[in-house]
């Protein structure tokens, strides 16, 4: 089964229209191209539209948040829920400050994702919990059951709560993925790359479910590949090898 | 002769202003550094066309277009031209939005580049043909022959149409180079690098078309070697071989 | 006396908010997160301020500086400065322009920084002083003392200038560090993840004087021990050895 989600996407490679935070892009697009898609990113709020308009699927990231970049993801979120071409939200960050938490408010007004994706701390907030995420995430995954359950509800959405397990919820299944590895949270953007992952899943035929399983469940795996290798010796050599790990066949 | 136009670079280290997209910064800073050229990036209108003074070339790529940065792009051109120093011109993307055609017309307008640099569609949509560039690219040697010329007439330029084979019109003649890996395209900002590495080989003394061509050789190799390393397994651990192969001799 | 300094950091994981500049984003972020610390980067004027209250440091770096980002780093400045956090100011390139000279200025007359860190022209300029930088660094380390020196007056901050010798001047002591490896200049953002470095360590018990030294000390090293790698073969390669060298022991 999941062998064919992620073949679907190396064969179909859905271009995804990301707008994310600076500090990942880089490290993003190389990962996506690694997975089978193909990465453009455009900001302007004269193009963003048209941009996601040619795509099969949209990345919105509020890392780094600004005033133009909200208008730029309505725009282009509006226009992806008009072609029917999947959404994945990555609400970074949402409870650090109050123009983060109105922001996400503002776009989940406009725009309806397929998925949102976050840590406990970012999905609680966005349902009015206050989960402490800082030091060791001690949300365990009953915790992340009940809030991927209350996200899908309140936004009509699908969930993915991401965490040493990752919970999602889709169409009121939830499902557990064990697969990943402690350097992921020690890189940068690792969770901004599964939310680009995610969308290019997303973006091919199969069921919701079966293709965020799939992907999730890649991911972790091509991290425990990428840290077992031997010249593996810290994070940063972590990094080159997860993603020669990410464009390995799923039965490596 | 190749040989001398590398060693050139090495040894005066040119200042290359550059105001390029958002994803590929560093991976142009890093990679220009090991070519033998100096990077430097600013995009604030207010002093733009002093970096560019202070610069021995000067790159324009619109991969992450807005607004400040298209009045930044014509500021700064205009210092290049008035000094004299050469520019290139990427126009990443310019077929997909109607903003990134119009901001290539307006640049262009105001801007003489020294060769324009792009893949065959993105040069094609500057001469008002539009050419299929997804997925396999079909574009052969022949139609890239046809696409350079004309871009060089109609904008007075050296061209350079990248591709499984590169294609390249500087002063009336044709060249190609066939040097160059697979790998290329599975990273993201290849091309945008080699762009800031052509700037940084036009800023030394030599004629044009030799500069080019060595610049587009020498690239092409680099690739070469880094991808025949035994350790290098995929596109992760691909681009730090890479950027050492750019450090590296011509001979090597 | 070094050994603490780093585990403390280790211990206690600062969150450092970065205003910095597009280039070096990734880079820092992973530097940071394997010396021990966690990076937050934020931009936008409506949540600088919050972003900075909720962390132990800041890091102000005008790299690629426009005016919503000077505006940025003032209310950050501020906010740091009135809850007492470190904060480090990297004037990067002050000396090229005009609007970086002036910015510089705007950002000092109304945020006092715990510690200015440049290179010698960098510095120099700060004080009024013209000192060539291109090329090889001439700057010896008395020259490099009196700049600390006179930094450090006019300012009434700590200065760091970094350089073959890097020389410090905190509290009126000034000290000199001697470990780094050539390749450190080989690679963007060296000196713009040290910044961020040191403003861990000053966000940590311990004297001033004591954390900056060790700082540079383990900076320096770590740089030593990843060019000492049989698979360093150049620029690329050495950066994923970095960042693993930097998450190491002191002892190592």
């Amino acid at each position: 089964m999941a062998v064919s989600v992620i073949e679907r996407v190396r064969t179909q490679r859905p271009l995804i229209h990301h707008i994310t935070n600076s500090v990942v892009m880089n490290f993003t697009a190389n990962g996506l191209l690694a997975f089978g898609g193909s990465p453009i990113m455009a900001n302007a709020t004269q193009e963003v539209a048209d941009v996601t308009r040619l795509s099969q699927g949209l990345l919105l990231n509020i890392g780094t948040l600004h005033e133009e970049q909200v208008k730029a993801m309505i725009l282009a979120g509006k226009a992806a829920n008009q072609i029917g071409i999947p959404i994945v939200f990555d609400p970074v960050g949402a409870p650090a400050t109050r123009y983060r938490s109105d922001a996400c408010q503002r776009i989940l007004q406009e725009v309806t994702p397929t998925v949102i994706k976050g840590n406990a701390g970012e999905l609680a907030h966005l349902i009015g919990l206050n989960v402490e995420t800082q030091g060791v995430d001690s949300t365990g995954a009953a915790d992340s059951e009940a809030i991927v359950r209350l996200v899908a509800e309140k936004y009509q959405t699908g969930a993915v709560c991401t965490g040493e397990q990752d919970v999602g919820c889709i169409d009121g299944d939830v499902f557990v993925n064990e697969t990943g590895h402690p350097l992921l949270a020690q890189i940068t953007g690792s969770g901004c790359l599964l939310g680009s992952l995610l969308t290019a899943s997303l973006a091919v035929e199969g069921s919701p479910k079966e293709k965020v399983l799939a992907t999730l469940s890649h991911y972790g795996r091509a991290a425990e590949q990428a840290a077992g290798q031997p010249d593996v010796k810290g994070p940063g050599t972590f990094i080159p090898r997860f993603v020669d790990a990410l464009a390995r066949g799923e039965e490596a």
